[in-house]
Protein backbone atom coordinates (compact mmCIF):
# COMPACT_ATOMS: atom_id res chain seq x y z
CA UNK A 1 0.00 0.00 0.00
CA UNK A 2 1.29 3.30 -0.80
CA UNK A 3 1.22 6.20 1.56
CA UNK A 4 -1.36 8.55 1.62
CA UNK A 5 -2.26 11.24 4.14
CA UNK A 6 -6.06 10.82 4.91
CA UNK A 7 -6.12 7.06 5.42
CA UNK A 8 -2.96 7.90 7.33
CA UNK A 9 -4.87 10.16 9.46
CA UNK A 10 -7.50 8.22 9.59
CA UNK A 11 -5.65 5.34 11.32
CA UNK A 12 -3.92 7.48 14.00
CA UNK A 13 -6.96 9.53 15.24
CA UNK A 14 -8.28 5.58 16.18
CA UNK A 15 -5.50 4.49 18.19
CA UNK A 16 -6.73 6.57 21.55
CA UNK A 17 -10.28 5.28 21.30
CA UNK A 18 -8.91 2.40 20.59
CA UNK A 19 -6.57 2.32 23.92
CA UNK A 20 -9.49 3.73 26.03
CA UNK A 21 -11.39 0.38 25.06
CA UNK A 22 -9.06 -1.96 25.54
CA UNK A 23 -7.79 -0.18 29.15
CA UNK A 24 -9.93 2.30 30.76
CA UNK A 25 -10.41 1.51 33.96
CA UNK A 26 -8.65 -1.86 33.54
CA UNK A 27 -7.39 -3.75 36.77
CA UNK A 28 -3.88 -3.25 38.11
CA UNK A 29 -3.66 -6.61 37.34
CA UNK A 30 -3.78 -6.13 33.36
CA UNK A 31 -2.38 -2.87 33.62
CA UNK A 32 0.73 -3.52 35.06
CA UNK A 33 1.72 -7.29 33.72
CA UNK A 34 4.87 -7.49 30.99
CA UNK A 35 6.31 -10.21 28.72
CA UNK A 36 9.34 -10.30 31.47
CA UNK A 37 12.30 -8.47 32.34
CA UNK A 38 12.66 -4.99 30.05
CA UNK A 39 9.31 -5.58 28.71
CA UNK A 40 6.70 -2.72 28.67
CA UNK A 41 3.62 -3.24 30.01
CA UNK A 42 0.23 -2.03 29.15
CA UNK A 43 0.83 1.27 31.34
CA UNK A 44 4.60 1.81 29.83
CA UNK A 45 3.11 1.41 26.36
CA UNK A 46 0.52 4.73 26.76
CA UNK A 47 3.54 6.68 28.83
CA UNK A 48 5.65 5.61 25.51
CA UNK A 49 3.05 6.34 23.07
CA UNK A 50 2.47 10.27 24.52
CA UNK A 51 6.32 10.68 24.67
CA UNK A 52 6.00 9.90 20.58
CA UNK A 53 3.39 12.75 20.70
CA UNK A 54 5.69 15.17 22.57
CA UNK A 55 8.92 14.24 21.54
CA UNK A 56 8.89 12.49 17.96
CA UNK A 57 6.50 12.39 15.26
CA UNK A 58 4.97 15.86 14.69
CA UNK A 59 8.36 17.74 16.73
CA UNK A 60 10.12 15.71 13.64
CA UNK A 61 8.24 16.30 11.51
CA UNK A 62 8.58 20.29 12.47
CA UNK A 63 12.05 19.97 11.91
CA UNK A 64 11.75 18.62 7.94
CA UNK A 65 9.50 21.30 7.56
CA UNK A 66 11.38 24.12 8.82
CA UNK A 67 13.45 23.52 5.90
CA UNK A 68 16.63 24.40 7.30
CA UNK A 69 20.25 23.50 6.13
CA UNK A 70 21.05 19.92 7.01
CA UNK A 71 17.84 18.82 9.26
CA UNK A 72 18.87 16.40 11.59
CA UNK A 73 16.52 14.54 14.80
CA UNK A 74 17.40 14.34 17.94
CA UNK A 75 17.77 10.82 19.08
CA UNK A 76 14.28 9.74 20.95
CA UNK A 77 14.44 8.47 24.47
CA UNK A 78 12.53 4.61 24.84
CA UNK A 79 12.19 5.61 28.57
CA UNK A 80 11.34 9.15 28.96
CA UNK A 81 8.11 7.71 30.28
CA UNK A 82 9.38 6.12 33.12
CA UNK A 83 10.38 8.49 35.72
CA UNK A 84 7.85 11.59 33.98
CA UNK A 85 4.79 9.30 34.48
CA UNK A 86 5.32 7.60 38.55
CA UNK A 87 2.29 7.54 40.49
CA UNK A 88 -0.10 8.55 37.49
CA UNK A 89 -3.46 6.07 36.85
CA UNK A 90 -3.39 4.26 33.48
CA UNK A 91 -6.93 6.36 33.29
CA UNK A 92 -4.74 9.91 33.59
CA UNK A 93 -2.53 9.01 31.13
CA UNK A 94 -5.10 7.49 28.56
CA UNK A 95 -6.82 10.89 28.71
CA UNK A 96 -3.82 12.78 28.03
CA UNK A 97 -2.49 10.91 25.24
CA UNK A 98 -5.80 11.65 23.60
CA UNK A 99 -5.49 15.07 23.82
CA UNK A 100 -2.10 15.42 22.80
CA UNK A 101 -3.25 13.32 19.82
CA UNK A 102 -6.24 15.45 18.82
CA UNK A 103 -3.93 18.72 19.12
CA UNK A 104 -1.18 17.04 17.05
CA UNK A 105 -3.64 15.42 14.29
CA UNK A 106 -5.35 19.35 14.10
CA UNK A 107 -1.62 20.25 13.73
CA UNK A 108 -1.07 17.78 10.83
CA UNK A 109 -4.36 18.48 8.87
CA UNK A 110 -4.01 22.43 9.28
CA UNK A 111 -0.09 21.92 7.17
CA UNK A 112 -1.82 20.97 4.16
CA UNK A 113 0.52 18.65 3.39
CA UNK A 114 1.75 18.18 -0.99
CA UNK A 115 3.82 15.82 -2.40
CA UNK A 116 6.43 17.85 -2.48
CA UNK A 117 6.30 18.60 0.92
CA UNK A 118 5.92 14.60 2.14
CA UNK A 119 9.16 14.13 -0.07
CA UNK A 120 11.68 16.22 2.25
CA UNK A 121 14.08 14.74 3.78
CA UNK A 122 16.23 15.05 7.50
CA UNK A 123 18.40 12.82 8.65
CA UNK A 124 17.55 10.28 11.39
CA UNK A 125 20.58 9.64 13.66
CA UNK A 126 20.50 5.57 12.95
CA UNK A 127 18.50 5.39 10.09
CA UNK A 128 20.32 8.12 7.97
CA UNK A 129 18.29 10.23 5.99
CA UNK A 130 14.35 9.42 5.97
CA UNK A 131 11.69 11.59 3.84
CA UNK A 132 8.61 13.02 6.01
CA UNK A 133 6.19 10.23 3.69
CA UNK A 134 8.39 7.70 5.79
CA UNK A 135 7.62 9.11 9.29
CA UNK A 136 4.26 9.55 8.74
CA UNK A 137 3.95 6.33 7.85
CA UNK A 138 6.18 5.17 10.39
CA UNK A 139 4.02 7.25 13.19
CA UNK A 140 0.82 5.29 11.97
CA UNK A 141 3.01 1.42 12.18
CA UNK A 142 4.14 2.35 15.80
CA UNK A 143 1.17 2.80 16.55
CA UNK A 144 -0.45 -0.43 15.30
CA UNK A 145 2.69 -2.05 16.75
CA UNK A 146 1.92 -1.02 20.07
CA UNK A 147 -1.42 -2.16 19.97
CA UNK A 148 -0.62 -5.39 18.99
CA UNK A 149 1.95 -5.12 21.90
CA UNK A 150 -0.67 -4.64 24.25
CA UNK A 151 -2.90 -7.45 23.50
CA UNK A 152 -0.06 -9.96 23.20
CA UNK A 153 1.36 -8.46 26.51
CA UNK A 154 -2.66 -9.03 28.20
CA UNK A 155 -2.95 -12.29 26.05
CA UNK A 156 0.08 -14.15 28.16
CA UNK A 157 -1.05 -13.76 31.56
CA UNK A 158 -3.45 -16.47 30.92
CA UNK A 159 -0.44 -18.84 29.40
CA UNK A 160 -0.93 -20.88 31.84
CA UNK A 161 -4.84 -20.76 32.42
CA UNK A 162 -5.60 -22.01 29.11
CA UNK A 163 -4.36 -25.37 29.81
CA UNK A 164 -3.59 -27.21 26.73
CA UNK A 165 -4.87 -24.97 24.63
CA UNK A 166 -1.49 -23.48 23.62
CA UNK A 167 -0.71 -24.49 20.56
CA UNK A 168 -4.06 -23.52 19.27
CA UNK A 169 -3.21 -19.44 20.40
CA UNK A 170 -0.07 -18.71 18.84
CA UNK A 171 -0.11 -14.94 20.31
CA UNK A 172 1.38 -16.85 23.17
CA UNK A 173 4.58 -18.21 22.05
CA UNK A 174 4.86 -14.39 20.01
CA UNK A 175 8.13 -12.94 20.85
CA UNK A 176 9.10 -15.82 23.45
CA UNK A 177 11.64 -13.24 24.01
CA UNK A 178 12.27 -9.92 23.78
CA UNK A 179 13.96 -8.18 20.70
CA UNK A 180 17.66 -7.87 21.50
CA UNK B 1 -1.97 -14.97 36.51
CA UNK B 2 -4.79 -17.36 37.52
CA UNK B 3 -8.10 -17.51 35.82
CA UNK B 4 -10.82 -15.17 37.38
CA UNK B 5 -14.54 -14.96 36.10
CA UNK B 6 -14.91 -11.13 36.66
CA UNK B 7 -11.39 -9.65 35.04
CA UNK B 8 -11.74 -12.16 32.23
CA UNK B 9 -15.58 -11.15 31.50
CA UNK B 10 -14.40 -7.60 31.99
CA UNK B 11 -11.92 -8.16 28.65
CA UNK B 12 -14.65 -9.95 26.69
CA UNK B 13 -16.74 -7.14 27.05
CA UNK B 14 -14.25 -4.47 25.32
CA UNK B 15 -13.46 -6.46 22.39
CA UNK B 16 -16.76 -5.12 20.34
CA UNK B 17 -15.89 -1.28 21.40
CA UNK B 18 -12.58 -1.89 20.54
CA UNK B 19 -12.82 -3.45 16.99
CA UNK B 20 -15.34 -0.67 16.29
CA UNK B 21 -12.67 1.67 17.08
CA UNK B 22 -10.13 0.18 15.32
CA UNK B 23 -12.70 -0.81 11.81
CA UNK B 24 -16.06 1.01 11.46
CA UNK B 25 -16.01 2.74 8.65
CA UNK B 26 -12.78 1.79 7.78
CA UNK B 27 -11.48 1.56 3.96
CA UNK B 28 -11.63 -0.98 2.03
CA UNK B 29 -7.87 -1.04 1.37
CA UNK B 30 -7.65 -1.25 4.90
CA UNK B 31 -10.44 -3.85 5.85
CA UNK B 32 -9.48 -6.26 2.72
CA UNK B 33 -5.46 -6.38 3.16
CA UNK B 34 -3.60 -10.00 4.76
CA UNK B 35 -0.36 -11.29 4.53
CA UNK B 36 -0.23 -13.16 2.15
CA UNK B 37 -2.28 -16.21 0.23
CA UNK B 38 -3.98 -18.17 2.82
CA UNK B 39 -3.95 -15.41 5.67
CA UNK B 40 -7.13 -13.53 7.22
CA UNK B 41 -7.66 -9.67 6.34
CA UNK B 42 -9.59 -7.86 8.93
CA UNK B 43 -12.62 -8.53 7.28
CA UNK B 44 -12.20 -12.16 7.62
CA UNK B 45 -11.20 -11.85 11.47
CA UNK B 46 -14.12 -10.07 12.33
CA UNK B 47 -16.13 -12.88 10.36
CA UNK B 48 -13.89 -15.07 12.39
CA UNK B 49 -15.27 -14.08 15.41
CA UNK B 50 -18.68 -14.35 14.61
CA UNK B 51 -17.87 -18.00 14.22
CA UNK B 52 -16.80 -17.91 17.73
CA UNK B 53 -19.78 -16.55 18.96
CA UNK B 54 -22.02 -19.09 17.40
CA UNK B 55 -20.23 -22.02 17.42
CA UNK B 56 -17.59 -22.27 19.32
CA UNK B 57 -17.04 -20.74 23.08
CA UNK B 58 -20.56 -20.35 24.25
CA UNK B 59 -21.78 -23.88 22.84
CA UNK B 60 -19.14 -25.67 23.80
CA UNK B 61 -20.03 -23.89 27.70
CA UNK B 62 -22.94 -25.85 27.29
CA UNK B 63 -21.94 -29.06 26.22
CA UNK B 64 -19.84 -29.30 29.44
CA UNK B 65 -22.29 -27.12 31.98
CA UNK B 66 -24.99 -30.03 30.56
CA UNK B 67 -22.71 -32.76 32.58
CA UNK B 68 -23.86 -35.70 29.93
CA UNK B 69 -21.90 -38.87 29.92
CA UNK B 70 -18.26 -38.22 27.77
CA UNK B 71 -18.60 -34.56 27.00
CA UNK B 72 -16.96 -34.00 23.16
CA UNK B 73 -17.12 -30.72 21.48
CA UNK B 74 -17.64 -30.81 17.76
CA UNK B 75 -14.23 -29.86 15.53
CA UNK B 76 -14.66 -26.07 15.07
CA UNK B 77 -14.54 -24.81 11.45
CA UNK B 78 -11.85 -21.80 11.05
CA UNK B 79 -13.31 -20.92 7.52
CA UNK B 80 -17.22 -20.67 8.03
CA UNK B 81 -17.37 -17.36 7.54
CA UNK B 82 -15.90 -17.60 4.15
CA UNK B 83 -19.13 -18.26 2.39
CA UNK B 84 -21.48 -16.97 5.10
CA UNK B 85 -19.96 -13.23 4.56
CA UNK B 86 -20.07 -12.98 1.05
CA UNK B 87 -21.33 -8.93 0.17
CA UNK B 88 -21.16 -8.11 3.84
CA UNK B 89 -19.57 -4.85 4.60
CA UNK B 90 -17.39 -4.49 7.71
CA UNK B 91 -19.63 -2.30 9.24
CA UNK B 92 -22.72 -4.95 9.25
CA UNK B 93 -20.23 -7.96 10.89
CA UNK B 94 -18.98 -5.58 13.42
CA UNK B 95 -22.79 -4.61 14.15
CA UNK B 96 -23.20 -8.56 14.21
CA UNK B 97 -20.32 -9.23 16.16
CA UNK B 98 -21.17 -6.55 19.32
CA UNK B 99 -25.16 -8.60 19.38
CA UNK B 100 -24.02 -11.97 19.69
CA UNK B 101 -20.95 -10.94 22.53
CA UNK B 102 -23.10 -9.02 24.61
CA UNK B 103 -26.06 -11.74 24.86
CA UNK B 104 -23.01 -14.26 25.58
CA UNK B 105 -21.82 -12.61 27.94
CA UNK B 106 -25.21 -11.75 29.40
CA UNK B 107 -25.77 -15.80 29.64
CA UNK B 108 -22.22 -16.30 30.76
CA UNK B 109 -23.19 -14.11 33.67
CA UNK B 110 -26.43 -15.38 34.02
CA UNK B 111 -24.65 -19.10 35.21
CA UNK B 112 -23.48 -17.54 38.45
CA UNK B 113 -20.33 -20.11 37.67
CA UNK B 114 -18.60 -21.77 41.08
CA UNK B 115 -15.44 -23.00 40.90
CA UNK B 116 -16.39 -26.09 40.91
CA UNK B 117 -18.29 -25.86 37.93
CA UNK B 118 -15.22 -24.29 36.08
CA UNK B 119 -13.33 -27.31 37.23
CA UNK B 120 -16.10 -29.86 34.76
CA UNK B 121 -14.40 -31.00 32.01
CA UNK B 122 -15.22 -31.90 27.81
CA UNK B 123 -12.83 -33.90 25.88
CA UNK B 124 -11.64 -31.36 22.81
CA UNK B 125 -11.35 -33.76 19.45
CA UNK B 126 -7.85 -32.54 19.21
CA UNK B 127 -6.27 -31.10 22.61
CA UNK B 128 -7.73 -34.14 24.49
CA UNK B 129 -9.65 -33.34 28.10
CA UNK B 130 -10.35 -29.09 28.94
CA UNK B 131 -11.92 -27.67 31.89
CA UNK B 132 -14.87 -25.13 31.73
CA UNK B 133 -11.62 -22.71 33.57
CA UNK B 134 -9.02 -23.17 30.27
CA UNK B 135 -12.10 -22.92 27.48
CA UNK B 136 -13.33 -19.39 29.17
CA UNK B 137 -9.18 -18.30 29.69
CA UNK B 138 -8.82 -19.41 26.03
CA UNK B 139 -11.64 -17.22 25.11
CA UNK B 140 -10.08 -13.88 26.27
CA UNK B 141 -6.65 -15.05 24.97
CA UNK B 142 -8.13 -15.99 21.53
CA UNK B 143 -10.00 -12.53 21.28
CA UNK B 144 -6.72 -10.80 22.48
CA UNK B 145 -4.88 -12.57 19.68
CA UNK B 146 -7.15 -11.19 16.90
CA UNK B 147 -6.95 -7.70 17.73
CA UNK B 148 -3.54 -7.85 17.70
CA UNK B 149 -3.49 -9.75 14.01
CA UNK B 150 -5.99 -6.76 12.70
CA UNK B 151 -3.30 -4.30 13.59
CA UNK B 152 -0.31 -6.53 12.85
CA UNK B 153 -1.94 -7.04 9.21
CA UNK B 154 -2.84 -3.07 8.96
CA UNK B 155 1.24 -2.80 10.00
CA UNK B 156 2.71 -4.56 6.89
CA UNK B 157 0.50 -2.50 4.28
CA UNK B 158 3.11 0.25 5.53
CA UNK B 159 6.23 -2.05 5.05
CA UNK B 160 7.81 -0.27 1.85
CA UNK B 161 5.91 3.03 2.89
CA UNK B 162 7.81 3.43 5.97
CA UNK B 163 11.51 3.14 4.27
CA UNK B 164 14.48 2.92 5.97
CA UNK B 165 12.36 2.62 9.68
CA UNK B 166 12.15 -1.25 8.82
CA UNK B 167 14.42 -2.44 11.86
CA UNK B 168 12.63 0.26 14.50
CA UNK B 169 9.27 -1.43 13.84
CA UNK B 170 9.63 -4.88 14.94
CA UNK B 171 5.74 -5.62 14.13
CA UNK B 172 6.54 -5.50 10.37
CA UNK B 173 8.50 -8.78 10.52
CA UNK B 174 6.35 -10.94 13.09
CA UNK B 175 5.00 -13.76 11.88
CA UNK B 176 7.09 -13.35 8.22
CA UNK B 177 5.31 -16.87 7.39
CA UNK B 178 1.72 -18.18 8.90
CA UNK B 179 2.29 -20.36 10.98
CA UNK B 180 1.49 -23.41 9.61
Amino acid sequence: MTFDLIPATDVLARTPSTLEDLLKGIGESWARADEGPDTFNPFDVVGHLIDGEETDWIPRAKIILARGANPTFEPYDRFRHRERNVGRSIDSLLAEFAELRAANLELLRSWNLTATDLDLTATHPFLGPVTLRHLLAAWVVHDLGHIAQITRVMAKQYRDAVGPWVPFLPVLTDRELPPA
